[in-house]
């Protein structure tokens, strides 16, 4: 995608070695995400899938597993239970995205425009994303928060934002 | 970030129950990725730590599991390891990203834009990635892969690519 991503994403300036971690965003979503489980549930999830037995036997995970996993990402806010009921049948819950599951999309379009490159063969993506109207291919690119012209990956660096912290010296080693 | 994704990224004559995950690329890149540590010492990497003390003081994690990952990343060919030798001291081997670990760019934004959403108190994210010249704050966005026009994220669905497959019968339950 870049030719030399270390110059460009670490700030000139910026010893990352210098910089508190305890707040990183990175870390924080990994702490929810960093399951293999977890996210192919919420893919799932994001393809359609409501109820428990097709959460089993989409991810071919383990029932308990399972279990766990939705109970884990309901608690965190991820999926919520709503109630469903089919004709002649008992009201059930099934598993939809709140916002903060479907503010997910780019992280799961990301794994998947990754995976299809270095994973999957070149060419032999099993599905894709397209606009609507025009069926043309969709990507993620990055732009401008102010005018959304789009950015060359190389063309950025980090600096500090509101919640910038140092580490302190005795957490340095 | 989308009012509904459910149904605009669950294509609508597309029932997910039927489609073959075998060859996910979203559980491709997590069968690799799916592991908190894997992706903050890649994080790391992004930001320009490249020695083994480095990492171990960066992630907080115990030594014997940063071995563990770094020999990992290296063997799935995300990071390579180099020759480096500061004066006066022999040389030795640190950790560089490779082409694609460097790929794992969007993946890495795409978490952070979330965590700063969803972990992180609004407006009080720990770094901000900003365009080096303009010094513009910079964001992931959806573009037409034809012409690079910016698309709606409700605005798009999935399709079957050429590497689709649907379940066999006998895997589906």
């Amino acid at each position: 995608m870049v030719a030399d991503m270390n110059e460009t994403v670490a700030g000139r300036n910026l010893d990352w070695r210098t910089v508190s971690t305890a707040n990183c965003s990175v870390a924080g979503a990994m702490q929810i995400l960093g399951d293999k489980w977890t996210l192919l549930i919420i893919r799932d999830a994001f393809n359609g899938i409501k109820r428990f037995d097709d959460f089993c036997a989409q991810t071919r995970a383990p029932r308990a597993l399972v279990i766990n996993r939705l109970k884990y990402l309901v608690d965190e806010g991820v999926l919520c239970q709503e109630p469903y009921q089919e004709p002649g049948s008992r009201s059930r819950l099934h598993y939809v995205l709140t916002r903060k599951g479907r503010d997910l999309q780019y992280v799961l379009i990301a794994l998947r425009e990754w995976g299809d490159v270095h994973i999957n063969e070149s060419g032999k993506q099993p599905v894709e994303l397209i606009e609507k109207n025009s069926g043309v291919a969709v990507r993620l690119a990055l732009v401008r928060t102010d005018d959304d012209t789009l950015i060359e990956p190389t063309n950025i660096r980090m600096q500090p934002g509101p919640g910038f912290r140092r580490r302190s010296s005795s957490a340095r080693r």
